[in-house]
C-alpha cells in the first residue's frame, strides 16, 4: 500500500482544509493537484503555493484548457448536450477531466488514492468517483467532506486553528462551480424555486432587459466543430471564450430550472452559460440544414441519453463511449456557416448555409419550376394510410 | 354511390376556385365547409356566402374555438409537443379537427368524399387524408390542386372567367396558415434558409428588439391545463388568446427553421407562437418541480415521438392515442403555479411552485438542518460504479 | 416508536432464525407473515406453526394465489414481460405483492419496520425495499442477513443452540426461488457460466429431449388476458396452473443466461416458467394479428422498459404505473385465439385468429381477387426514397 | 439517356418474361443480371444462357455468396437482426446487395435505368429502389410487374407465345426466396393465419419432432464475427452454411408469423433460418456475457431499430450506417466461444465462455470467499428509492 493521496484542489476553504483532514484521518501524504479548466478567478501559482502552506507534500498544476474544449466540450457541441433540454452540463463536463488527471497524478508520483471535497447530496461525488472506477479501478477514492461528515464551521475552526493562509473574510452568499463552458450558482434565498433570481448573481452576463444595440456573428463549423467566428479561425477554446464574451456581454445563456440530481432529489439551479447556448443553438440548427430527418430524428433521442449519462457521472461508461461514436458518425457533414443575432438575452439564428446542405432549393420551392413530382404524394399518403384505415374499419365493426 | 363532395373550405383564392373545378371534374354538387379555428381576419358568414357565390350547393360555418382548444390544444401543451424541439405544431393541430368535421359532414349531408386545397409538396395533405382514412375509412380523398396539377395563374384565369367574388386585387406576397395557436408564414425570400426574416412577415408578435418594459405573469395548471392567468380562472381557449396578445406584445414565439417534411424533403420555415411558446416553456418547468426523475425523462422520449406522430398527420393513429393515454396519465400532479417574465422575445420562467412538488427543501438544503443522509450515498456510488469498475478491469486486462 | 417488525417469512433455515435475529438485534417483537403465491411445497399452516415456535409473537399467513395472478401475472403478460429478452421476471413479480402486504401488516398490526431474509448481492432486497419506499415510505426495512453479514453457518448454530424446530437433515444442493409464474435454481457448478445444467435441478418442467407426442392447445385471451383453454373458461391462475401442466410435460420453458443484476455484476441464471414462456409467446402473436404496426413496434420498445424496471425493483414508481396505463391501452382489441403445439421443450404457434384481426385476407392475397392497389406503390417508394436520394447526392458530390 | 436497362434476373417465369416485357415497353437493351447469395438450386451458368435466349443482350453472373455473408449477414449477427423479434431478414438482407450489383452494371454497361420483377404489395420493391436511390440516384427504376400490372397468367402466355425457354411443366404451388441465410415460403392454404404449417412447405430444416440425438457444437465468435465451429476455423459464409447443415438436420430454425409489412398490410409468413436462429442465439449470449449492463440495454433499443430500418428498404440510408458504427463499436469484446446443443428445433445454449468476459465469479459467488461488499447495498437502496419515496410522500398527501 502506498502512503499518498492525491487530491481534487481548488484553492478555496474546504479543499484547503481537506489537505490537514486527509493526513490526520489516514496518515497519508497529501498531494494537491488543481486543474485550469477556464475557471479564472485566482492566479493558478498562488493556488499552488496556498495548497504547500496547507500542509500539502506536492503541488501540482495542470492548464487543461484546450483539452477541456477539444475533448470535453467539443463532444458536447457535437450531442447538443443539455440535461432536462436546458443544462448544459458545466460541471458535469469538468469532472470526468479532473478525474482523469487525479488517476494519471495518482499513478505518476504512486499514490493509491484519490480525494475530492463534494458533499454527499450532489452529483459531482459521483462523477469523480465513477470516473475513476473506469480509468483506474483499482484507486480509493475518498470524500472527507462527505465520510467524516465535516461542516463550514469545522473547517473555519480548523483553518483558524492550523493557522492555514484562507482569507475568510467575508463570506460570499454564492456557491459557485465555474468553468470555461458556465458558471453554477447556489445560494440560499434560490433554495425556494419560487424566489426569482436576482442579477446580484451574475458574472458571466450582463442584465439581458438593458436596452443595447444586437451583436451578429456568423459561427463556423467543420465537421460539428467551431472553426471560425465572423470568418476568423478559431480553436474550440478560443470560440468558446470569444462567445462568453460576445453573447454574455447580451445577456445570452441564463438557465433557471428546477433539476433531478442523480441522487434522487431535485434541486433549483441556476446556470450562465452565454458561448455554451449558442454553441449548442448553432450547431443544432445546422444539423437540420445537413443531416437527413430519420438521422436527425433518432440523434435526437440519442442527444437526450447522452446528456443523461453526463449529468450521471458516466463520461467513461461503455455506452457513453458507444454513443459518442454513433455521434461522431453523424458530423460527417455538419459543416457550414450559422449566423446569429445576440440580443436581449437571445441567439436567434437568422440564416444557415453549408456546401453540404440537404436543403434542395428546387424541390422546396412552390414556384412552377420545382421538380417536386407532386403526383406521388397521392401513393405515399394511401399506403401511408393503410395501417390507420385498416384499424378503423376494425375499430368501427367492433364497437358497431 | 353519392353525387356530393364535402370540400374544406378557406375563402381564399384556391379553394373558391376549386369549387368549379371538383364540380367539373367529378361531377359532384359541391358542400363547402369553413371552419374558425381561431384563423381571425375574415368574417366567416362573408366566407359562407363567397361559396355560395362560387357555385357550392350548400356552405356550412363551424365555430370550432373551444373545440380545438380543449381537445387539439391542450394536448399538445401536455405532450410540450414541439416538431424538432422546435415547432409547436400549429398547421399539424388544426389538420386533425378540420378533418373530423369534414368526415362528419359529409355523414350527414350524404357526401361520398372530401376535398382539400392542399399541393402534392407539403404535409398537409398527408395530415387531412390520414385522419380521415382513420375516422371514415370510406370516404374518397380528392386534391384538385394536386391531382390536377393546377397552378396560382390557372385559379387566377379560371376565376376571372366565371367572375368569381375573390378580391384579389394585389397579391400577398406572403403564404400564411393560422390558427389561435400560431402562425406560419411563407415568401419566395425565405425560401432561401441563408436570407433573415424581415420584420414585415409577422402579424402575431411585435418587434422584440424594441426596448419596452417586460410583463409578469403567473399562470396556473390543473392537471396539466392551463385554468388561470394572474389568478383569474381563464378556459384553455382564453388562456391562449390573452398569452398571445401578452407575450406577443413582447416578440415572444418567433421561430426560425429548417424543418423535415414528411414527403422528404427540407424546407425553411418561419412561424409566429406567442402563447404556444410561453405555456409550453412554463408547463414543463412545472413538471420538472411535480414529476419523478424517472417518469419525466422517459416522458420527454415520448414526447419526441408524440411531435412526430402529429407532425406526421397519424394524429388519430392507435400509436397516438396510446401515448395520450400514458401523457394524460402523468399530468395527475403537474397543477401549480409559474410566474414567467415576458420580455425581449423570451418567455422567462423565474418561480415554480406547487402543492404537489417533489421538491423537498429539507432533502435539498446544504444547511446543517437537511435531512439527506450523506453516507448513503458511498455505497450508491460503488454499486452505480461497478460495472465501469468491472469492466475497466477487463479492458486493461485486455490492452494490457 | 413502535416495538414490533414484520418479518417476510418463508419458512427455510435463514428467516426462521432471523425471527430471533432480529428480535436480538432489535429488541422488537416479530411478526411473522408468509404469503402463498403458489410456490407449493410445505403446508402454509405447518410454515405458521414454525414461525411462532421460533419465536415470533404472531405469525400471518396469506393466500395472496389469485390476486398474484390477476394483478402482478397478467401485467407481465400484457408487457410480454421478459429482463433481457428471456428472463420472465419470476422473483420480480412476487417480491412486490410481499412487499404490499408487509406494509398493509406493518400497519394494521402496529409495526413500524418490516424485515426480509436477502442477503447484499441480489436484486431482491432492492425490490423489497423499493416497493416499501413507495407503498409505506416511512416504514424502516431492516436486512439482518446483510446488514449483520450472517451466514449460513450461523444460521445452523443458532438453529441448534436455540433448537429451533428446522429439518436441515440433508442440505439440498440448490438454492431455489419459486412461485406459480416460475422458478429460479442457484447452485454451486452453476456459478461457472460454462457447466451446463443438468436435469437433476428441474422440477416443473421434464427432460424436453425424451421423444413423447406432441400436445396441441388453444388460448384464447380477450383483451389480453387469458381467459379460456381448450374453449374452457379459465382464471389467470387457472390458465398458468394448467399450462405449467401441459408445457412443462414438454419441457418448454426452461431458461439458462447470463443476467445484468441490478447491483452491477453478471450472473449465471437458470429458470423454468413453463406457462410464462408459453403465455407470452402466444399473447405476442395475437398482439402480431391485432395491433397496428407502429403502435406494435413502440410497444416492443416500452416492453424492454418495463421489464427493466420490473427487474430493477420499480414496480410501484410513476414511470411503471404510467408505462402500465398505455399498455393496458393496447389490449383494447387483443382478443382472439392462438393455437400452440407444445412439444420438444417448445411452444410453437401454429395458428391464430380474432374477430378484432387487422389481417385482411383481401389486402394480402396474391390472388387476382385481391384488393390491394399496387399502382399507389411506386409514389409511396419515391417519396419513403428522398431522404436517402437527395443526400446520396450531396454525400456524392462530397466525396466527388 | 441510355438505351439500356439492367434487370435482376432470377431464372424464373416473371424476370425471364420480364426481358420481352421491358424492351417491349421501353425500347431498351435488356443486360440480365444474376446472382448468387448462395440459394442453390439451378446452376448459374444454366440462368445466364436462358437470359440470352429471351432475349438480353447481355447476361452477367456474380458469385457474390462471400461478400453477402461478409458484409450484409455479419452485420445482422453482429445486430441480433430480428424483425418483429423472429424474423432473420432473410429476403431484406439480399435485397441491398442485389441492388448495390445492379447499380454497379448499369454503370460499367452504361444503362440508365434498372429493372426488377417484384409486385406492388410487397417489401421487396421498396427494398430494390430505395437501395438504388441512395447507391445511384439518378438511375430509373422500373418494375414491370408491378407497373403493367402482369399476371401469372399473362406471363405464361407470353412465353408460350415467344416460345422461350422455361420449364413450367407442372406449377410449384409454393413461391419461395430463399439465400444462403434463409428462405420464406408463401402459399395460398397459408393465407389464413389459423392454418398451421405441413412439413412439405419446408426444405432448410427436418422434422423438429422425429427423435434423433442431438447435435452439440461450439461456436467461437472474435469481435462478433463467428471464426469458428467445433474449434475449426471458418470465414462466415463456411459458418452459414455449416450451421444450415447442423441446425437444419434437427429442425431448428422455423418461423410461423404474422409480419407487419412496410406497405401498411398484415401477412403470414414460413421462414426457415437454422444458420440464422443459431448464431444470432449463440451472438446475443456471448453479449450477455461481455458487454456491459447498460450498453447492453441501450443496444437491444438499437437492435430493434436496426431490423426495422434493414427491414423497411433502408440498408444504405444515413440513420442505418450510422446505427452500424455504433454497433461495431460495441463488438470490440465480443470475443469467446459458445456452447450450443441442436435437438428439437431448438439451439440451446448450455454454456458460454470468454477471455473479455465481465462475469466476475469472485463478485458472483454466494460462497464465503466472495468480494462483494454487501453493507453497500443498503445505501445503493436508498438512494435508489429515494424518487419513489419522496413521490409517495407527495401522492398519500395529495390523496390524504
Amino acid at each position: 500500500m502506498s502512503d499518498r493521496v492525491v487530491l481534487a484542489y481548488s484553492g478555496g476553504l474546504d479543499t484547503s482544509v481537506g489537505i490537514g483532514w486527509l493526513k490526520d484521518a489516514t496518515g497519508k501524504e497529501v498531494v494537491a493537484m488543481a486543474i485550469d479548466v477556464g475557471q479564472e478567478g485566482e492566479d493558478m501559482e498562488d493556488i499552488r503555493q496556498r495548497a504547500l502552506a496547507c500542509g500539502a507534500v506536492e503541488a501540482v498544476v495542470i492548464d487543461a484548457r484546450d483539452e477541456f474544449a477539444n475533448d470535453y466540450i467539443v463532444p458536447a457541441i457535437k450531442a447538443n448536450g443539455l440535461y432536462q433540454k436546458r443544462y448544459p452540463l458545466v460541471s458535469a463536463l469538468s469532472r470526468p477531466i479532473i478525474a482523469k488527471y487525479l488517476a494519471q497524478t495518482a499513478k505518476e508520483l504512486g499514490a493509491d488514492s484519490i480525494a475530492h471535497g463534494c458533499t454527499g447530496m450532489g452529483n459531482d461525488q459521483v462523477r469523480f468517483e465513477a470516473a475513476v472506477a473506469a480509468l483506474a479501478p483499482d484507486l480509493l477514492c475518498i470524500a472527507p467532506i462527505r465520510d467524516l461528515a465535516l461542516t463550514r464551521d469545522k473547517a473555519l475552526e480548523y483553518a483558524a486553528k492550523h493557522n492555514l493562509p484562507i482569507a475568510q473574510s467575508k463570506k460570499s452568499p454564492y456557491s459557485v462551480d465555474q468553468n470555461v463552458w458556465g458558471r453554477a450558482v447556489e445560494t440560499g434565498f434560490l433554495e425556494d424555486p419560487w424566489n426569482a433570481p436576482i442579477e446580484d448573481i451574475y458574472t458571466y452576463t450582463a442584465d439581458p432587459s438593458v436596452p443595447r444595440e444586437a451583436t451578429e456573428i456568423t459561427i463556423t463549423f467543420t465537421q460539428g466543430v467551431p472553426t471560425a467566428i465572423d470568418g476568423k479561425a478559431v480553436t474550440p477554446l478560443q470560440a468558446v471564450v470569444l462567445l462568453n464574451k460576445l453573447a454574455g456581454a447580451q445577456g445570452v445563456g441564463r438557465i433557471d430550472m428546477v433539476e433531478d440530481r442523480l441522487v434522487g432529489i431535485k434541486s433549483r439551479e441556476v446556470y450562465e452559460s452565454p458561448a455554451g447556448i449558442t454553441l449548442i443553438n448553432a450547431h443544432e440548427e445546422l444539423e437540420n440544414l445537413t443531416i437527413e430527418r430519420d438521422l436527425a430524428r433518432y440523434k435526437r433521442r440519442v442527444e437526450a441519453e447522452w446528456a443523461e449519462l453526463v449529468y450521471d457521472g458516466l463520461w467513461f461508461s461503455g455506452l457513453k463511449r458507444s454513443l459518442d461514436v454513433f455521434i461522431n458518425d453523424t458530423q460527417k457533414y455538419v459543416s457550414g456557416e450559422v449566423r446569429v443575432k445576440l440580443h436581449g438575452g437571445q441567439a436567434v439564428i437568422t440564416g444557415r448555409r453549408s456546401d453540404q446542405s440537404l436543403y434542395d432549393f428546387d424541390l422546396a420551392t412552390y414556384d412552377t419550376g420545382g421538380t417536386f413530382d407532386q403526383s406521388q404524394a397521392k401513393g405515399f399518403i394511401e399506403i401511408w394510410s393503410l395501417p390507420s384505415k385498416i384499424s378503423a374499419r376494425r375499430d368501427q365493426a367492433t364497437q358497431g
